[in-house]
């Protein structure tokens, strides 16, 4: 693609700039190989499919997960990638087959793609659709840019009512459903539950918000970050514990009375943090597993083979983002919580700058408006 | 019963009132045939079987069924039954298999006795229990009394933590379980749905404070009075209907552009508000009856036999209690708000005036303090 | 659409009429009014739409609706519609948009068309699609006919592996579904219950046929024929009731132990059918109504409303063609049972006449071949 | 307790053996330390608490985890137990509280101890009873005696229809309920799955069994042993394995068109069999363990964290025995299958010689008859 994409920015200067890039070329946050990324000229999409979309961006916002791919870790990711599946948009072209929407319809950009026909669309798990799943800013050129071509758009894409909070919505691409599915409903968090979620990093605290969707007795934060946790405590954690004196274990038992919790939540991704949640966990309860893990973990099988635990693991299917929709327009939640910094989206690589230094920043997510 | 109590009553002023009372009579409120009750000296009530307490009665309250009762509706009311079953108390004594409790442990008396041991017991469908069910104040002796016998008292009562507010405490008898199982786990509430509550006293105001557990988006209360609809605003509604104009159905199919509610919850009983679920559920949608019905209803499945609707029906069973307590105790609920009357135990007679005269008094739940 | 039809059957003689034929002109089986059907020349179906299919019919079926529709109780059937909902085929022609067949796909046509993308498919309630649902041989013209269209063919239509029994797989268009969909799934028909099923015809019997693949204990089947229990014996009833004597609840409840039964499947769809479901479920139990009811029933909540019990209705949804497509491959069913008659295609009008004297003629379904 | 028993051995013969044998003394099969056994003279044991029963054994029989306890794997277990948690008999005494039997009742012993009380209990979690679980043969003597005390045997015994198959039901004391509920349930077995069942010793089979109550398509039993694999292919098994080759997976992927299977169950005990399931589960999956494992596992959340999989594990908590009794009863399931080898009770030590080599003496489960 970026072989392509080299001619026409070339080319642009000597005939019609103005024009041509109002036509035929865009502004897009482009990975270069590890470490490496630019604000760079694109070419605009284009319809391909009779089921695409194209969506001029409004807002979108950096995911942790393109942090990891700016590093380099993801393999899947190559040279010349639009990086980004995350954002609200306007409809401004519509393939043949597209009847959900009409241009000009204010859009919510799902994350996953999904193609609404195959066996894992049919069972509602589009995370593994067979033609979609994640490829936005992955396999495709996603949303980090003035345009993006969303395939099977009438599956992929929600119609934002008259009126709504869209900076709110941009949460609703990614962290909020990924906290919600992976956490929260396969946790199976339950009114009067005492539940704890490991890491109070975005994706952590979006778990937070959600979780109380369900009324659980008690929420306990674990992070090392005290600032995090005192976040986490003014988004509704019931207690905070900074893990870092290795006493996590130790604290929660006496918090439980023994017991352990009803759910815990890994929202890290490292072996130690799930190690944690298989020692906080009562007998009969429930760890659910967000963290995107590049290692394998010890399951302490030796003990909680009677123990009568349910572990589940999840990539975010998006499949409540309907749901997600309703609660955010009659104010059952409140996302802008997550929202900490603010950029025009052609300041773009100070944003990632920003959110690089999260800690240092105490920054949670960004948003990027065009 | 009432055969063995009128002898001890005549007997005792002739040899030692004072003494006597405190050992083996107490006062209690008593049915005698429809519109008859009198508070009136009853025999204290003794251990029976080994799995039994006696519960000193710390605070009661009047429950609707008990005015059904004193109109002489309720058949298997007998003339000299104590009536009652709903109230928080101290453990007076206990009979010598009980193992959970001990003499002076504080305890929430659930208004459904289980034995544990039966096969409906063991399936958690305790209402139908083959030796217990609802008997406290129907069958045997109840709770609007100085003291109560409770038989399977392991299985029948519910220890109250230290510091709780145990006036609270007295709506997890009866009232709250019974919104919260019949309509909101029966009616299947989930985060971001619209729901409607048929009838805004104290049933319907009890769903409407357990349905938010669940985070719906729109909870529409509808009733005649006003000022019920007032209160339940308050309470958490999010749109009030007085259907007194006949224009109920219509103006849900507005609000939600003719779908329908998502669940319908009828906490009133009679079949002209059960019809109204039927007219307003959405099609996949739940109809859950709370109310107690004495006449059969129209169900019109000349439409709805492909509307995909489940209906429930539903006697509480109680095996959400301990989830409350940890609601309550987490203050995620405030069962207070229910209550609008206070009484000694010995005003009873007053109280029933009271609310008996609910619309009038403005009365949702008394409280009688012994 | 019949006035389109009516010029081209006229012309044809005159030009070329094999040929023609071949081309644009086809059989099919048209309702012209109450009591009034013909096996005429009709337009072959075009593609209309990029998600549409024309499939070549092997083998089609009459529905129990379809004798309701001929006797004009279906006032959605207008005079000139192709009559059908069911069917194998050959794909013959795709629209552009259609991705997951290719021409010459051996496919099975569901009874209900479902869009993949509007809110009610994405729950998986293609029932209420809204742009489908029953609209095959309804709306639209259906399958007794050599050719049909099928809208929305990537999510409509199943393909049949080589080597499938595609006599059996006709019954997956509609009746196994509903049998299993609306009675067995919503009746949550577990190992070891007791199952009653009222009516023993078609639908019944597959209701009998799917309930197996949860392991009931006990199966009762009721009905007035008692050429058809025995049939039912022959499928797998443990027990066959003939009603006739209106003795049917008292000998399932001396069955049960007076307890009732777990489930019980309504597959005729009259009041007294219903309520005779009323009066023989357990408490805790279910009643999934199958049956296409045109008047309301008696729901006798004086009794009902304390009895926990659940009541469905459903269309079919088919959403479980998949799953049902691999137990007939894996022969865990054998749905070739169900088929009592074979006819050839243009022999309709006597299949007609046999399967409408289905008592007489001991039909239960036809297979109509090409 | 075997200090108490010393004594009374020794002090028999003096007084009147034969009486005093009747009276208070019985045969028993006892632990004496790893390696150490005998079938001994034991004091027949009585009532201690009002909920306890003592039954008659009829029958019983060996389970694995008893030859574990003999190796002196089980450190709970101390020297002079007596061994067993499985088998059939007759009431021969009951505690004042017990109701739901009485003397001369034939019942089905449950290897897990229920309070019915507890917190666990009142939850179905019978497995981890605060009072109860596995305890019997562990820490209060067991079933390998001619008589045995089974506290809360309103709660842990279940009554014997009259003419039931006692020889089966004797399975139904842990090995079936085991299978079942840690396997089939927790594993979600659906109509038309296909599932994967990792070691055909007397567990795996007794999964295999109970599978087949929910119709799956395939089940692909998995073993090192071709006897094993050949008995497996008689209860059902549509596909065997040798796993011995190394190319366990490989295989599988290629029977399930790489997608793996809906489920897999551990049912061995060790690490390379757990990490077997985690590479053929699909996505979307279910991974459910049956194993005692003594070591930890690893788990490969590189892979699993997107592959949207439920790890479960889970004590029997016998929870399914009045459902497993009515399949037994309705011949759903034929568990004498299960059984190779019959002994009578004094017959014990030949007995666990025979069961000790059960690859050789191609022994499932043994029938001690007393």
């Amino acid at each position: 693609m970026e072989n392509l994409a080299t001619p026409v920015k070339t080319a642009k200067p000597l005939i019609s700039p103005t024009n041509d890039k109002n036509n035929s070329t865009m502004k897009a946050l482009v990975y270069h190989g590890a470490g490496k990324k630019a604000w760079e000229d694109k070419p605009k999409p284009t319809i391909i499919e009779p089921t695409d979309a194209i969506v001029k961006i409004l807002k979108t916002t950096i995911c942790g997960t393109d942090l990891h791919i700016m590093k380099g870790d993801v393999p899947t990711v190559t040279d010349g990638r639009i990086i980004g599946h995350e954002g609200v948009g306007i409809i401004e072209e519509l393939g043949s087959a597209v009847t959900n929407f009409k241009k000009g319809d204010h859009v919510l950009i799902s994350c996953i793609t999904s193609c609404g026909k195959c066996a894992f669309c049919k069972k509602a798990m589009y995370s593994h659709c067979e033609k979609g799943g994640w490829i936005l800013g992955n396999l495709i050129d996603g949303c980090q840019a003035e345009f993006v071509r969303i395939p099977y758009a009438d599956t992929s894409l929600y119609l934002i009512p008259a009126g709504a909070d869209e900076e709110a919505l941009v949460m609703l691409s990614d962290i909020l459903p990924t906290g919600f599915e992976c956490g929260v409903l396969n946790g199976k968090v339950k009114p009067g539950d005492t539940i704890a979620i490991v890491g109070a990093g975005p994706i952590g605290l979006a778990t937070l918000l959600t979780a109380q969707f369900y009324s659980p007795a008690e929420i306990i934060m674990i992070d090392v970050d005290d600032n995090r946790l005192e976040v986490a405590k003014t988004f509704g954690a019931t207690h905070i514990i900074n893990s870092s004196d290795g006493k996590a274990v130790e604290k929660i038992m006496k918090l439980t009375n023994n017991m352990g919790v009803d759910t815990a939540i890994e929202a890290v991704g490292v072996a130690p943090t799930f190690e944690l949640c298989e020692s906080i966990v009562a007998a009969g309860g429930h760890i659910a597993n967000i963290g995107v893990h590049g290692k394998s973990v010890t399951l302490h099988l030796e003990t909680l083979w009677s123990h009568n635990v349910t572990i589940t693991t999840r990539l975010v299917d998006t499949v409540t983002t309907p749901m997600l929709l309703k609660t955010v327009q009659s104010k059952k939640i409140n996302p802008n919580k997550l929202i900490t910094h603010h950029f025009k989206l052609d300041q773009i690589m100070e944003a990632y700058e920003t959110f690089g230094n999260a800690g240092k920043e105490k920054a949670l997510k960004v948003i990027l408006t065009s």
